[in-house]
């Protein structure tokens, strides 16, 4: 019998402010859609993939949903026949964690098909982060922990998995801004200085628990004054075409806080207030044009669901 | 007419865990009592210091507590006369921030003695700053900001100054073992690498995030895992004799961390329970015993009233 599974997985923003490399949070509406259906191949094929302009490799071992799969058959040592189709709504290459939400939505689409083995989706976070792997070529749990589990998470360890979550204010608002520019992700890597002066490290500690304790107190001007990154906005500005006139519009018009989202090209700022998200996004846009860089705002509020099934 | 005031300040902890130098909390008893009276002289002096064996100056400009009112009544434009009795009941040089105490009294106390022209303790702690300068070369205010304040502080910018409550849950107690041992400030401070490799720095990070989280959800497991320090203790550890020993004692009897307390050589170990508290104060000393080292222990919740005239 054929048995199929659709899933939504969301996209996320990683490198949120202070928190480099180890918080991330999951955005509504943006994500993979993936449609898993069971046969009696033995093999893992992707049979369709959309909304990727032919950027995503259909062969499994070459693509992170289905190098997700490969690892969590063996963990379960099955061989399930699995089809897959992938539906990209957040454009790929972005700094919003596709590859994250694909291989998110795939393990979590299986373990959904096989009757739910693993038992809760924190479980599945190990496998998933091996098809993440293969587009970071590290482990990173900041884009698949919320894409997983939604809501805002710090990853004190990506091996063992364990996640803290943050608590998130109702009224806090994400304004993403993505220009038409292309980012590498190895390249925006390299650009991260492999060491740290003591100094930048104290005071990146202290905005982390000042963002934390803001959240913890919604107090959105401590938020505002933690809002800093001394390890990787620095150097990744650059690559962005208008990246401080864009940010500095967003601060201009009320934003709480505004940086890169992953790797980049999308800019992400918070916001407290729908009118006055709307204003910011437009004064990004008119910023990234002013800069010659065509660029799509998106609004959104914390999801709090993460990857489940539709 | 001559008046006077009698002020307590509590000694302190820093470097609390992952917290290297953005993190402090006050303890209960140990501290600096501290008599301040007003006299027609308009010149500071020192007219006595009690259990400090001599080691602290009793000239004004060279005593913490005198440069921290020279400060404090050049901020006024004033030149009150004043005199002071400083009994230090907490041991000098032991990591306790005993400099740190002195200068938030004598700050209190003048701006006690003067109708509190400043209206709070928070506005004090720039002029507290500049004494502390004196002992430890630079700015700092994870001791002065406890001593003046209570509870547990994080250090988000010490100019201006920016501080962050930490909730405490009541139970959480402090062990401290004093052990029997001299370490200079400077010599601690020079060991310490002034860089660090960008692994480590999101190391530590994800650690602050994690001690703060589990304070806020009273979260002791969490807290046990989130607390260790790469950037200090590692390297501070063999200056004192016997710590390795110390700091297993103390977690093989059950202490959520264990630590070295500011620059050493105290160490320190957060514990529940009154009871588990004695015991891990036993083994400790005993392993600074086997290791030839003469220790004593203390132990106190977190202090919550900070600097207050009694």
């Amino acid at each position: 019998m054929v048995k199929s599974v659709a899933v939504f997985s969301p996209a996320t923003v990683a490198n949120v402010g202070a928190g480099f490399d180890m918080m991330g949070f999951a955005i509504d509406g943006l994500g993979d859609r993936m449609i898993l259906r069971t046969n009696a191949s033995e093999k893992i094929s992707i049979k369709l993939i959309t909304g990727d302009f032919g950027k995503i490799s259909r062969i499994p071992a070459e693509n992170t949903a289905g190098v997700a799969l490969i690892h969590f058959m063996k963990h379960l040592d099955i061989r399930q026949g699995v089809e897959l189709e992938i539906h990209k709504l957040s454009p790929v290459g972005s700094g919003l964690g596709s590859s994250a939400s694909s291989a998110a939505a795939a393990v979590f689409g299986l373990n959904e098909l096989l009757g739910n083995p693993v038992g809760d989706k924190l479980g599945l976070i190990p496998f998933a982060l091996e098809g993440e792997k293969l587009a970071s070529g590290c482990i990173h749990a900041d884009n698949i922990a919320p894409a997983m589990l939604g809501g805002m998470l710090v990853v004190r360890s990506a091996n063992p998995v364990d996640l803290i979550e943050i608590p998130v204010p109702d009224e806090l608002c994400t304004v993403l801004v993505h220009p038409d520019l292309e980012i590498l992700t190895k390249t925006a890597r390299n650009l991260v200085p492999s060491q740290v002066s003591l100094n930048d490290t104290i005071t990146q500690m202290a905005n982390v628990a000042g963002f934390i304790m803001a959240m913890v107190n919604n107090d959105m001007l401590l938020l505002s004054r933690s809002f800093q990154d001394l390890l990787a906005e620095p150097y990744r500005a650059p690559l962005i075409t208008g990246y401080s006139q864009v940010k500095q519009a967003a601060l201009d018009n009320g934003a709480i806080g505004c940086s890169i989202s992953g790797s980049g090209p999308t800019v992400f700022a918070f916001v407290t207030g729908i009118q006055r998200a709307e204003k910011i996004a437009a004064a990004m846009v008119l910023a990234f044009c002013k800069a010659g860089v065509t660029a799509h705002s998106y609004l959104s509020p914390i999801n709090r669901t993460g990857t489940y099934s539709s």
